[in-house]
């Protein structure tokens, strides 16, 4: 019987192991946001470990420091550990739903040990409950849908994220030119993400906006990141067949890839 | 009976896990350094996977690729996996007790998965028994002191670093003004620390000596780190301030942070 | 007995936490790559979960984003979570032995949550046959070679490479000087591996290629290398001084490092 156990423990571990080192793929329960009282704080997801606040009046010394171009009284704060392209997809919404402006998009090369980006992104605007609501609109968004077309396994990661309107977020975060159709395509390790890459421009009429490899454009991480633009009809065939051939190749270094949240492209 | 013993094993792996990811916040015993015999080795801990080493004649092809400022004939060694700020406000404290300067400090982007950085610091002196002591010295800090207020959990950590009067390892390594009270303030994810940051900054009259972030003045970690300087009691004022704050976001996406030393600020 | 029970569990989690942070080194074992139909798959293994691939006629809008120097037709590639030097001394192999050119050589601060990085190696040629005679080369000494010299444990690694007669890979990717005998020698965390190249540079007389720190020439790894070039004697044994150097002083901070195949210098 003891053995039987270990085997069940050998499991257990082997799951925990991946959860642990490339997270926020496999969890998507909200967190207890209730147990912090600072007027700060706006929300918690366990979703990439994302977390979001809100500064009133942003103390001046600060905001000199920050180096920012427009200088906003009030600013919100989306910070997490994993994810970048997912977290600027659902940035973008909430700049669209709201009276807010994207002042700053930066990705640590984080994930926990995993291959990508964590993220931080700032909202800036005259009264705080603007910003309190581009979080709030932001954090739903991870909760829910961003991280539907990310698929992870213990080797790394795919990763699509898609608008039908490129608007602030990936505009500043990811260089989209403004309303129009735009995709992000990754795959970690990078060779993957190279055949995406590949296979979505021989998939449909798209524009190159960037391409991203460990050494230009990413923070060292272990992606090849390609931005496309286009018809939305194009866009989304582009990303499509990405994702299929990324998944296809993600398996061959362990077990099948899988997405926390519903695929919604 | 066996879902029992499942349920413990589940809080083991939870338990490692978190000590294996952001590691050095839930160890301090020392290491068995009696095991190495060679001549440049000094001593280990396991407070962050710290070595300390030395160099009695540095080889002149070795000391001219460094590119170091001055040459010095001994060099000293720190380098660890987890911590840069506690290592640095360390060998603060041997640079003052010893005749040693600080040629370099680097900071890697690891803390073995973790959202921050480790460090490589060097000292250099005309003579080898120097930099040994200023060796052991720092090694002494990073057991017992200056891991006090640092505190993690499974998705991120806290870190405050303070001194009554800063030396040489600060000014190289974080640009503090020699001889006046300076604090190191450090929150991951990022977001975290920008709040932190703010709310010292509000609590007393400090100077601000460099913003850094993930982007900018890090080495792509997932911190915001600001660093002040001004009268003793303001600096302590800011840094307990930003602490308090820091602990109470970073508990909304985990556990309790913990520290695994006693607090010294 | 349940007391027994959680020991054994305890050995296990802490096995697996090894394998799971410092990958790559321990397992050698060769991956199902026959589950893959995709002509753009050639091979994967799990020794650094490297994964290797092929592109018959490169998408022009994509060979244009790449910024190749030179524009081939075909493209093989090699990319992996964990190990840059093992790596490109394989690809070294297989450009000596196919008609192909190194177009792309990076490398992504990686290896799971250990110290150092992987990579992404670009073959290009006319024709895909000699593009996938390359990769499978590489991937063939990554599964039973290039490894054997590097050691691992829980806090970090030591890496040794070595060739008689350095090619373009080496060229590309290091700096080696072409057709003379070169060597890469490696320690993580970062202060092990300046004592490795002072042991290295004092054993033999070899010239220095490059010296690289977390701050320099690295992608912020926690390591110092050292590059060498020289007679093959003299690089041997400069490379061996360092590797048993290395050994000790990685052995203090935990276990007794290991390969994961047998050392070929």
């Amino acid at each position: 019987m003891q053995e039987d156990i270990l085997e069940k423990i050998r499991a257990e571990i082997d799951k925990s192991l991946v959860s642990g080192c490339d997270k926020g793929k496999g969890k998507y329960e909200n967190m207890n946001s209730s147990k912090c009282n600072l007027t700060e704080f706006v929300g918690a997801s366990s979703v990439g470990d994302t977390i979001g606040l809100v500064i009133a009046k942003v103390d001046p010394q600060l905001l000199d420091a920050m180096k920012v171009e427009k200088k906003y009284r009030s600013i919100g704060i989306i910070g997490d550990r994993t994810g970048a392209g997912p977290h600027i997809f659902a940035a973008d919404e909430a700049v669209k739903a709201t009276n807010t402006e994207i002042i700053a998009i930066e990705l640590p090369r984080d994930t926990k040990g995993g291959a990508g980006h964590g993220s931080l992104i700032i909202f800036g605007a005259d009264d705080v409950s603007d910003v309190r609501r581009a979080v709030e609109v932001t954090l739903d968004e991870v909760n829910n849908r961003v991280f539907g077309d990310v698929y992870g396994n213990e080797a790394g990661h795919v990763e699509l994220d898609y608008t039908a309107r490129a608007s602030y977020a990936c505009n500043k975060g990811l260089g989209a030119p403004l309303g129009r159709s735009f995709g992000t395509i990754v795959g970690a390790p990078a060779a993957i993400g190279l055949v995406m890459a590949d296979t979505a421009l021989k998939a449909a009429n798209v524009e190159v906006v960037s391409y991203c490899t460990p050494g230009n454009g990413t923070s060292f991480s272990n992606e090849v990141i390609l931005n496309v633009s286009g018809d939305s009809g194009a866009v989304r065939q582009a990303v499509i067949a990405a994702r299929e051939v990324g998944i296809k190749l993600l398996s061959t270094l362990g077990s099948e890839p899988v997405n926390s949240q519903p695929s919604y492209i």
